[in-house]
């Protein structure tokens, strides 16, 4: 079977949906989402373990592995009411960043291009870059905005003497053409990292990046509303990348780099929702989280749930749904 | 001697207050409070070890167990200002739940009868059918009202071909008349369960459900406040029954069905506070501690801090307390 | 789809060998062994968590899950030199000890009528009982005998007031004729139980036991000769149980009473080898092993490997092997 | 050489500034702020290891310990735009705390005394009586007022037959007229402790005190503004005493006496820059960061960024800097 | 009531047995062993945490705290055979070392005087100077020799300053003449400390000090018979001291000064065995469990089984019983 | 300065030794001993994390980290003895393979080119390749032989597409003629690696592989013996590579690819001690301590150890030193 499967442990899919074989179109065809693992952790500048984040993504959960997860509150069940498959891990040796960047993007433009949203499991930061690339290959450079969830700018230049690396995608997305710098925003950044001149490039690219204080100075919605707005002046999608640190360590200690003060779960999982009814989505990751600094699988769920989070809402948008958080469990339905 | 103590570990008292004896009716005689364990995890779907509940919540506290607790805020010490007694565990075989149902069904009945509010520490949740229920046959069938802390509805129908488990007992209390669906008040929810056709029995009960994106948008404050008069409206006395797992898993990983994006630790212990300060409270539960998943004895201490503002809660009220939050803590007492 | 999979986590199998169907006799069909999986923990009297010791023992590997595991030092690759299926898990509720028993003791009985060898991953040790039986229901009563390893007897009578659980099942096999005391062989045993009342009862039954401390005196392999050449006077078979606590808690932490002073993994490895080479194995469980204590995956991989050696051994004595220890990895071959 | 380093680990300073040495008083001259740790942990009453505090706190961060670290916020780097050296640890042995009270202050007064502001990295809470006595003794008794932010308020009197200890520093401050109670302002108190006759005693020094369920109700931010304000009047510096267990124990789990119930560590990092932008800060402590209770060592960095943000609070403030958390991060600058 | 109890937790004894109090004589009337507890802790040069080892060591079982346990090789039932009680803990605060000392002292001298055996359980190996001089008061100077379990040989002299602590007790009892230098035998020993001058006191001190090559050169069981016949020659008892850290680290994590490469459990727990039958012992401690370093409660579960190991050969030897360790568990019995 | 230090966390050397600074020879000169790190994990198969193994062995220790390490059965000090520098890390990226391979085999050349011993720290096993590539680069190809303790061969020839991991380099240093195959001897192998076909290749190359069972069967010193006149016979020096995955994962849990039945730390100690005053060594390195999967610091400090029985081994021999290991700790001396 040509198929790879995850990289390391059984060959399982995400919560048990069916699987696709991207060395095969023909299983590709029909599918709107498409799940792939981006098992590489060879880019991390401080703690590995990443590679385990799409197994331990896929597979962390205290319910069945079925197939079925009705969201509560949206009241979709994104893995019946959409078609989304599970085309395994896409073959990254971390000792070889070259080699991975190109077929994972390869991967994300293969996708994309047979008309399914990727939704790529990571793997540290390294990734956005193919993730990003991929897909604005099949939409166009500067027609997909980013907004980007983490608690770092992930701007740096050179690191380690290589150019790429989990805290470079994102020049390298602005330098190469494929996302406009003005349609690049950030939330959750905090802590004591890019050093000014890495700001003054940012600034001159014409970044919005809100830090952790704005947005609990401002509201975390407010300054939700105001990206959204941003990322969709003059763009046809949203590629929405997430990094699991966005979140406080304290919540969400399985992470390579942490940084203290960053959102609560519930925080990050209210606003993936919003951003996905309520925004063109045209591909997702999530990344960074790393099970070996994880405690009772707490980071691997949270993950877990902000896949799902990001496919109930782009289900419910297909569907008309709409972004009402007040709106009672049961009233009228 | 008669008393059966703690099923595991050595016979110690919730933090070190006096015993009663379920086998010997004058030892709960003029008991206002009685403690006592339910140390079953046969019930749950997923990670067991709730059978450790009752120990460590009795006894994880940094402070000598001498039989005292002034509550800094309420300024009230439960253990000495009311008659606080701790009958040990009801024994539980976690492979014989019919039994264990029903031995926990009576030990409750006989300390509601012997008129004191019983407080059981869990246990999985499977005990609240019989928890409510003993309470229940005093007070009355559909006379006590039922405010529900947990991120799931536990109202499932049959699982693993059983009737029982713990996510099922809310059915089964809402079925045998015991409450009232209509007064059956559930918040914290959130997650994928449960599935459509369950929501629809739960909307035909008339239950109230407050899901986390409700209660994040309207403030936690007006939810409680909605949810206490709706649970005194024709009812004599409330239940209160709190799934620990209520409470975010990066704050309380040691939980057997950890479901990400709950509330604070700070929430919680503030509104089981106000609940009992203003509220009739006839019985209390505080299940799905999981020794075996916490981390430094974070969750078991969350969960005896439950306990111990249910507690200070129910004193307070009976002392003549209200609930005034922003009372200076040294102001003119 | 009939076949039932793994309880807990994704479906997967051994190793990523083929599957077979309880419910689909035809797929039992040509099978040399079977194994299969009983996640039931509610007969555990201490720590729970042996229900994720199946998915455990099955999947914690650093090697690729695809179907083969060439055996270094025996040269045989059991998971293709002779036809080994997974069946998955029988279906075991941990809140009803009475189905669960029932279950699996079909379920072993099916794969043993069927003509393959069952290999059993616990679970607690309440299932040796229906194990053993289903395997004696086709050999015969008293025609195969039990070699034991377990810092317990496990002879116990009654506990929390029933007849089964996981210190009693080696009572219940002798005394419903499943296997002769006299034939039953324990080693490994240690610590401060069972009490001398049962200890008689032990002796009455002629059964042999394994101290420790005689293990460490007269040395490890000349037990395994005398209780090698014991089990088979008058057997026709032998049937392996083995509960992961026989090697010390210091090397095996993921279990639910462990006992100091224990055997070595090393050592428990060469036995377990030995035995299955040189005796004619009717069936095998590896029990015990309790995911939530353990540290690294290390208990798991230990009950990966102790199920490898067991199906090595048998493939090896299936091919003409014999137990050579000494001889050089590389020499001749 | 004289200077002494770290009583355990190896020789490192906090993220790799430079060093000064206690005993050479040269090293000092120029210095504006001073690093020192104090590795005690024998004044704790529950759970020791703030031995290792010191050493965790200087070198727990995913970045390299280049010296420097320029804040994201406040764009300005602590470590380069002040003098800040680092005079390794004041010899604590654990097991005589009479010793080690006087040492940590000679060596506080020494640092205050040469013109530098000392940030002392603990230990356990006992080190706050030597820590502000030699700020007091150098700005005059009653000259300089204290904002201690702590689960806790340490005003007990005696414990374990000790005037000394983890719990008492703030008393034996008031009554040695170091501190006046009526500018001494806690914050984040919440829990069981201490009992109403100490509370009595803490009313008649007129000690501010913001509950939980104060600070909760009426706002972080007010409750900063009045404390501020309090702590300002007729004083002419400010000590900033930080026990880490004010953050809720679900985030910060590495701490001896954790109560459930506390701030967001977002909370706590915005409040500490706020507090060294807009006050004269002489004096910092950091205390109870406990790494043996720690996981994947996320208090320990929540240690280091307190101290991170109040050096950079600090060096804002030198550099005229003011407090202005809803100013966009790349916003003209 | 007087009795202190343990100083930290829940007021347990030694797995159920009878209390007995200090400060009553009379309690202590007709005991043959005494159990108490030395939870100090500030006398450690590195990992603090044994203050919890005397709670753990009484705890930590799997079985019913119901104050029984037969030892299933020498049938005996230490806790029913003799007259075994708990005194509970000795107040030992671990910021005052000198304070400490004197009242542990104090207590095993009372102890020994009441004719019961003394089994202290600490704490940091501080305590052996207390619990062996406590004895030697009563037996006479230089008439206890003393059998010394450990990785380190504890004969600093001065250590921070202080003439006390961990590293520092058997020099002392040397010193001051209360245990012959060459009636001192020390088994494990290995690593890196001391340096040559103080083994060079300890040579001319004529101690006999087993290195761990040597036992495994030359066979425990040959070295233990020959520090047997040393320890009996011209002395009247012998007191037995044990460091749990003897065990390798991978075996007995939860310590504060681990070495690698030391004894196996089993090894440990035979030998204690064996010199409890063996000999006459005067008194007993077991040192050094730190719980907070420890995984699944190992090292705890080793502690308490090193105590009852003594204590079940101390019954076994007042019972007329032989070491016998060949001997077959059901022969005949 | 051109001193790149470690690449994670605080410039430390091995437990405070003296630096030495690659780009500056001068710093070399007079070196007997040179310890650098190699923190890279790029190559693994599974787990990563040994990039911290280096900081890792550097600095866990209970004892100050003092230049100083007095051994206690071979009365040598190598910190002090002979001249041991720390060059600190090779820069190594761990997604880039090829350059990280490069760069360690020129430094460990430059070091053997300077006349001292290079002691490289790992990082993967990846790094045995350019180590005893450097070490053969000055003696000569074919002229050093390797004993190599390990549970794995490590003689894989493609994995990931790549000709390099930390399952390859033995193949590699055979293939290029660095080490002759005959002189290749493997200690501690075990489990279900490689396949039939790589045994049938190192059969063909002449290499003596010890199996585990062959050594517990025939007996390690006895193994060891023979083993050391192989790697003697026609060869001028033995490069000693040790993967700490040759003890087993239950003694020694932090590490990539667990293999249980392995080695006790003891044994390990004591075969590098031997092998270390017997043979000439010319360079070794200790491999595959992961710290994220450690506990406690038991693997690190055990790889601490490794290093230190090495540089205490070499430095006997240099004295003259013989290998006596039932030689009374204090005989004599």
């Amino acid at each position: 079977m040509a198929r790879y499967g995850p990289m390391f442990g059984p060959d399982i899919t995400f919560l048990g949906i069916d699987r696709c074989d991207m060395s095969d179109p023909a299983s590709l065809r029909g599918a709107e989402i498409v799940v792939l693992g981006a098992p590489f952790d060879g880019g991390t500048s401080h703690r590995p373990g990443t590679r385990f984040g799409p197994s331990a993504m896929r597979g962390t959960d205290y319910k069945p592995h079925d197939g079925t997860r009705p969201h509560l509150a949206l009241r979709t069940d994104a893995l019946r009411d959409v078609d989304v498959r599970d085309a395994g891990d896409v073959e990254c040796f971390s000792g070889d960043i070259e080699t991975s960047i190109r077929r994972v993007e390869d991967a994300v433009h293969t996708v994309t291009a047979a008309g399914a949203v990727p939704v790529v499991l990571g793997g540290d930061h390294t990734i956005a870059l193919p993730d990003v690339t991929g897909v604005a290959r099949h939409y166009g450079f500067g027609r997909v905005s980013v907004l980007h969830f983490d608690a770092h700018a992930d701007t740096g230049d050179i690191a380690f003497g290589a150019l790429h690396g989990h805290g470079q995608p994102m020049r390298r997305l602005i330098e190469s053409g494929a996302v406009r710098g003005d349609r690049f925003v950030q939330l959750g950044l905090r802590g004591y990292w890019p050093e000014p001149e890495t700001l003054g490039w940012m600034a001159r690219q014409e970044m919005r990046c809100y830090e952790m204080s704005e947005i609990l100075d401002r509201g975390l919605n407010t300054c939700v509303r105001e990206a959204s707005a941003l990322a969709m002046d003059d763009c046809d999608a949203v590629f929405l990348s997430i990094d699991v640190d966005v979140v406080d360590p304290g919540m969400a200690p399985g992470t390579g780099t942490p940084e203290p003060g960053g959102m609560t779960s519930r925080e990050l999982l209210d606003t993936v929702r919003r951003v996905c009814v309520e925004l063109p989505v045209a591909g997702v990751d999530v990344v960074e989280v790393a099970p070996p600094y994880d405690h009772a699988d707490i980071t691997a769920l949270l993950g877990n749930r902000v896949v799902l989070e990001a496919l109930s809402g782009i289900a419910a948008r297909r569907q008309g749904g709409t972004w009402q958080p007040a709106r009672p469990l049961l009233d009228g339905r």
